[in-house]
Parts: C-alpha cells; structure tokens; sequence
C-alpha cells in the first residue's frame, strides 16, 4: 500500500515500451521490443507498462503482443503490464505472461466517447467490472488510468468531485493501483496538491498514482508537488519517448511523457529512494533514442547527474 | 520590497536579449535587438535584462550595448537594465539610459577565478563596492547575482552559509534585488525551499529573486518551490533562448533559461499573477525564435495556453 506515505522511497511504473513504441513512424522488431523491455527491467524499475491488447487494426504497432510477452525474460521484481481497452483485449492478456492489466477510464464524457467509444454509464457499469472480474479470476494485478482527471483536451475543467467519485468506484470495484491521468497536460501543481490531497484522504487501500504530460512544462513540477502531498507512485517514459510524439518533429516535446531519468534525477538528489540504478536507465534511454532515431526530450542523458550524486559525470 | 510575499502577484525580470541573443551564431543588427526589447515590453514585463557592458573583445555580441539603448523606445513600467562586469562596463552602462545595471559575484572560488578572473576577495572588497557606489552615484538601481548559489559545475557543493552570508554583504552594501543563480542547473525544489527560506529569514530590505537553468529539467520545479516559501520574483528568458545554447543544437535544451512563457502560464492558470499579457508574450517567442533561426524549447507558442485560462487556444 502507498497511500499518502511519509516515508522517502517512491515507485516508478515505466511506460515507454507501451506509450512510446507506438508513436514512432517505423515499426520495431518483436526481438527488439523484448530487448528493450529487458534494458529497463535492468536498471531496477518495479513496473513497466510493456505491450497494448488493442484489436491490431487500431494499433497495428502492438499487434505482436503476445510474442513480445513470450519474448521477455522477466526479472524478479518488476512488474510486468500490459493495456486491455477492452474484455477481448483482456482475454488477450490473460494469455500472456503480463503480471497486471491497465484499464482506461476517462471522467470527462466527452473524452470517454471520443477516445474509448463508449459513454461513463455504459463503461462503469459494464466493461469495467467485466474487465476487472475476468482479471482477478487471471490472476493479474488491476491498474486503472482515470483520463482526464485534470481536465479535458476537448472541455476544459474537470470537476474534482467527479474524478474523486470515479476513483472511489474504481477502487470499490477492486483496482490495485489508480493513476490519475493529465491528459491534454493542464494540470498546475497548485491543482495537483488539491486533488491528491482530497484522493489520499479518502484512505482508500489502493496504491494511487500520477501521470502527467509535459504539453506545457509544468510534468515535472506536478511530480513534485503530487509527492509533498504524499503520492509515492509516478507514471513515466525514458527519454519523455511517448505517443504524443506522432507525427511530431522530436524538437515539438510538447506533449510527451516526463522523462523516467529526470524525475529519478531529481528525487535521488533530493534523497528520495526510486530504487533505480541511474546508469543502468541511461542505457535504456539511449536505446530508445536508437529505436526513436532522434534525440528525445530526457535531460540527463546530455547533461549528466548532478555532480553532488554519488554517480556523476563532468558538467 | 518583495520579501516573503504572502501575496499571490509575481515579477519576472526578462533575461533573453542580454543572456539569449549573444547565444546566437549570427550577429542580431543593433535594430532588431531594439525591436526584440520593445516587443518584449509590450507584454507588461516589468524588467528587461537588455545588454551587457563587457569588454567588446569579450562578448562581441554586445558591442553595440549603448546604441541599443539609444534605440530602444522605452516603455513606463518596465526597468531596463545592463550588465556591468567590471568598473569600465559600469561607467559606459551610466552613459546610457538603462534603469538598472546588474552584476556578477559567485560563492565558489574556483568559479569565480575561472569566470571572472578575480578571487572573491578581491571582488567582494574591491569591485563589487566601487561599482556599486559609481551606479548609485549615477541613480542607477542594483541588481546583485549570486552566481553559483546552489552549487558549482566545476567543485559540487557549496555550503549555504556561504550564499546567506553573500547575501547579506550584497545588501549591506547597497543592492536593491539579489538573484540567487543556478549556474549548472542542479538545484531541485527540496534544496531551493531550505535556502529560499534561510534568505527570507534574514528579512532584508532587498529584493529576492531566483535565476535557475534548466539543465537537467528542474527549472520550473525550482520556481514553483521557491513561491511556496515565499520568493515573488523570477528570471526567465522567453523560449528559453539563453548564452547557454551556444554552438548546441536547439534540441539540446539542456542549458537554457527557463522558458517566460511557460513560467507565466503556469502562474496564471494557478491565479498568480503576473502582470503580463501572455497572447502579447509569445509574439516575443515568435521574434526570439525568428532570430535563432530555429524552435526553442518553450512549450506555450506551440500547445497553446491552457484551456481553463480565459485567453485560450484549442488544445
């Protein structure tokens, strides 16, 4: 359990392999996926979000899930995950040797019919507690995304009641682990603490998380102020590699995921334990530099630790 | 007198013509330096960081410091202000019609020799006074740097009694705004709330402002921690345009500033205010970028402004 911990270790679930595979242009090999998932594994992360169970139609890019799965040698201590959007794509899963499943839950209507093709309603009170049923029957832990608990890309303000409401379902209706989801990158940490604050206080037995989008620079300040509230579980991407990025010259960072390497930077500096091994991650971003083939956004890969850690480089 | 403000207004002194445009592989025209400070000026920033006075063999890119200043039609509201490295730079800065002059004093030796060439003896006793006299002698405000105030690239650390009893010196001799730099960018939040918080006990009647660097991601993060202990004033340079981008490629974001754009945003979508127009802003970043030739790193002029602000774009 993590909830609104005072003690100084945090989490870090890795969500390249999964969010960043998929937005590049070329198509990585099955034996690569696998190797990459293994480089991070490596460096000591405790979970990684590794393959989606999407209908390979609409995400040809993960249409060799099982195989990746079959592909990785996994590594005490890690979590191994895989997305279901939906009861076939977590039937899919429960084949495979994901450890959990992550489920999509959005609280804006909007967003849910857009992204997901389905209302609140219709979501809440049927795939959900099918996906989550036919999960714990697999035997795999349950992460549930509440997209857009910051706000919505099409909306605007969220009501905080509301993403509170649907996390308390979500926990009731047996998630492991609740990740709040900023979308369309709005949140401000002034916002962050309010909402965490109220999330944490209703002591639910859940592990709750954050995921946040660097659209407008503020990801990193988010983590921050998400952790002096108490949250101590962070969704991330090495390198910021991600799907936002699209489409998108790699020098448009806008809309990616907070680099796993900066936020293991700054909270190692700040004494926070990740349980990381810095220099193994660097490997990995490197890897996902070759794989994107441009430069990402991640900071220390260029710049090197901060000369008063242990593990330094020359500035 | 902004010390501790327990209101929720801020200042942020702009750094990208004095800081960002001798950055540039190309010589910006005399014109267009002017045209880039009164562009920056109509967005209400209420401080400009426009030329530097060093010796033109030094920094060639500001040679044409004092007809800059000729140039510039300057604007009600906004402090104009030119840094003086040395005695010789101050008396050419009183020739002029900047409002301010700025200058340098580390707290690492090592830095200080390396940088400016002095032991920090010598300058503490020597120049920093006798530039501080002639400027007020010549009604022109003071604005002190703390360079290295949170470590230092080349030995680490630096203690925290050393950058308080700077502070103190500086103040006592006259400055009217102390700015605590992050040269190397290692500062993070936990590191900024201890030492912001020590310097705002002092309770001097001066100015406090912190310049941080986004060389491993941290920047904002270290400008929202220091406004929850209190500090109201900032240095940022638009884009990020910053010295640091030297000979780099704009993707290596690393050294920059950090981006004014992205630091006002994030404050007025907190209910902070800033005093300045942000549509009005990023048409600066738009100029910026123009004289880089090239994207810079701030996020705002691309993912546009949040859409819960009233001066929204579609995300």
């Amino acid at each position: 359990m993590t909830i609104g911990k005072k003690n100084n270790s945090v989490t870090i679930i890795e969500c390249a392999p999964r969010d960043g595979l998929s937005a590049l242009a070329n198509r990585v090999a099955t034996a690569e996926k696998a190797k990459f998932i293994e480089v991070l594994s490596a460096s000591g992360l405790s979970a990684i979000d590794c393959v989606s169970f999407h209908h390979p139609r609409l995400n040809p890019k993960h249409a060799d899930a099982e195989l990746v799965m079959e592909r990785v040698l996994k590594r005490d201590g890690t979590l191994y995950l895989g997305l279901v959007p939906d009861e076939i794509g977590c039937r899919r899963a429960l084949s495979t040797a994901v450890d959990g499943v992550v489920t999509l839950m959005a609280v804006s209507e909007r967003f849910q019919l857009e992204m997901l093709g389905q209302t609140i309603k219709e979501r809440l009170n049927k795939t959900i507690p099918s996906i989550f049923e036919s999960a714990r029957k697999g035997g795999k832990r349950i992460n549930a995304y509440i997209q857009t608990a910051f706000g919505c890309p099409f909306t605007g303000n969220v009501q905080p009641a509301q993403v509170i409401d649907m996390a308390a379902r979500l926990a009731y209706l047996g998630a492991d682990r609740i990740s709040f989801v900023d979308n369309p990158g709005m949140a401000t940490p002034k916002q962050v603490k309010g909402l965490m604050t109220e999330v944490l206080q209703l002591g639910m037995e859940v592990e709750i998380s954050v995921h946040f989008h660097d659209t407008r620079g503020a990801a990193l300040a988010n983590c921050i102020a998400a952790y002096e509230v108490g949250i101590r579980s962070f969704d991330t991407a090495v390198g910021g590699l991600s799907r936002a990025l699209i489409g998108a010259p790699t020098t448009d960072i806008g809309r990616s995921n907070i680099p796993t390497e900066d936020l293991v930077h700054v909270f190692e500096t700040m004494g926070v334990s990740t349980g990381i091994d810095l220099d193994a991650l660097l490997r990995s971003v490197e890897m996902a530099e070759k794989l994107a083939g441009a430069p990402l956004p991640g900071h220390i890969l260029r710049a090197g630790a901060n000369l008063n850690l242990p593990l330094q480089k020359p500035n």
